[in-house]
């Protein structure tokens, strides 16, 4: 197999609805871009979540970060490439790179997954199932970016809170992912971003929450322009926790 | 000109992460897709927003209707096809049809825009605006559902408050047209969209928010399935009423 065939390449555009008040497309809308374009790379070579559903399979987004040097512009056309890194028993590296308008890399992204099954909720052994076949398409295009750290909240002092509602659940009936990147960037002041903008990206995916639970959003400030945010439901449980740099 | 010209296409695909717990694309999302197709048909025609800009106006959105048999699912391919209807000095009608992955008509949609002046904020006279070539491209294509109606409100008992935030505000620093439709779902409890499904949904954009403000949610229950929402910013100014028709 080629390398090229290893790569799936995504183009889009910054649509006017997906930009926030820098007319910047938002880390939430992007996290949604990087998804998809994980979600058609695998369908494509027949490991995606439709092809694993009917085996009672599918797939479940552990680790995310991104790092940015620019991101699109309102109407700007833009492309994401993705790729396996890495495939072990249980958890698989999917990695990512942005390519603005005029063909220059803005930025990279890495991705953890894990797959489970979807009655025993159990860990799949990723390199057994579907004949061991996604090992044949890692690759190593290069990915100039720290891997996801460790993320660790000290705070206990809640900074906010929220019902998960109607438009926070996806078809699994869970919040989905990309409601939490939107509810954490929403606890900084639009002051920030008018001064600063995101440079690192982290969430770390931890359980699930659910239509009305409480989300409680917990942060230590860990250096200037560093947060560490933790997400707990109904007071107690972890449900994500993310970290962010901003320059 | 021919009709054909008249009218443009824009395909899309229902994002896993654009669809709600039923599986169905959002009528936010929906609603996201239609005013893309706008600003594309015009941009296309040489009346977009950025040939505007530079002329000094801008589209505001003033009405969105939307009548559905049934929504786009999860990973369907639909259509959005959208001309305009009728060309008033300060009003234009656009009207919508969506079609499904089998090029089955599945739901229509009505909007009114107005331009503004971005210097003045007033209204510009559409029928003198860029030659008056807008009216060039009035088309009579069929779209079978009521215009948008008067929305009132008599409820004085508020069923939701928020604070609009980084994610609500858009690149004019406006609380942008879509969140409000978000919000507006969000009233509504999951029980709701597990029974019912939108058959029609109105918007009527009154007045802008702004990051900070405080918006309250009023609603009457007009009718069995009809529900008239009205939105207010900072206690008193209302910023815009909505209309659900559920089935």
């Amino acid at each position: 197999m080629t390398e090229t065939n290893k790569i799936g390449a995504y183009k889009s555009v910054a649509e006017p609805f997906h930009v926030d008040f820098n007319g910047r497309l938002t880390m939430g809308v992007l996290g949604n871009h990087l998804l998809n374009a994980a979600g058609f790379h695998a369908t494509e070579r027949g490991f995606g979540i439709a092809n694993l559903n009917e085996a009672n399979y599918t797939w479940v987004l552990s680790r995310l970060a991104v790092e940015l040097d620019e991101m699109p512009y309102q109407y700007e056309e833009f492309s994401i490439e993705t790729w396996v890194e890495n495939v072990y028993r249980l958890f698989t590296d999917r990695n990512f790179s942005i390519t603005n308008k005029d063909g220059k890399k803005i930025g990279y992204a890495r991705s953890v997954w894990a797959m489970i099954n979807l009655e025993t909720r159990k860990p799949a052994d990723l390199l057994t199932l579907h004949g061991g076949s996604i090992v044949d398409y890692v690759c190593d295009a290069p990915c100039p970016m720290d891997k996801p750290s460790r993320i660790k909240v000290n705070s206990e002092e809640c900074v906010s809170k929220l019902i998960a509602k109607y438009s926070d659940i996806d078809v699994n009936g869970h919040v989905n992912s990309i409601r939490y990147i939107e509810h954490i960037l929403d606890l900084f002041p639009l002051e920030v971003y008018k001064q600063k903008r995101i440079r690192r990206f982290e969430m770390a995916y931890v359980a699930e929450s659910y239509y009305g639970d409480e989300l409680s959003f917990f942060m230590d400030e860990a250096n200037p322009n560093e947060y560490h945010i933790e997400v707990k439901k109904n007071g107690n449980e972890v449900v994500c926790r993310s970290k962010i740099i901003f320059e």
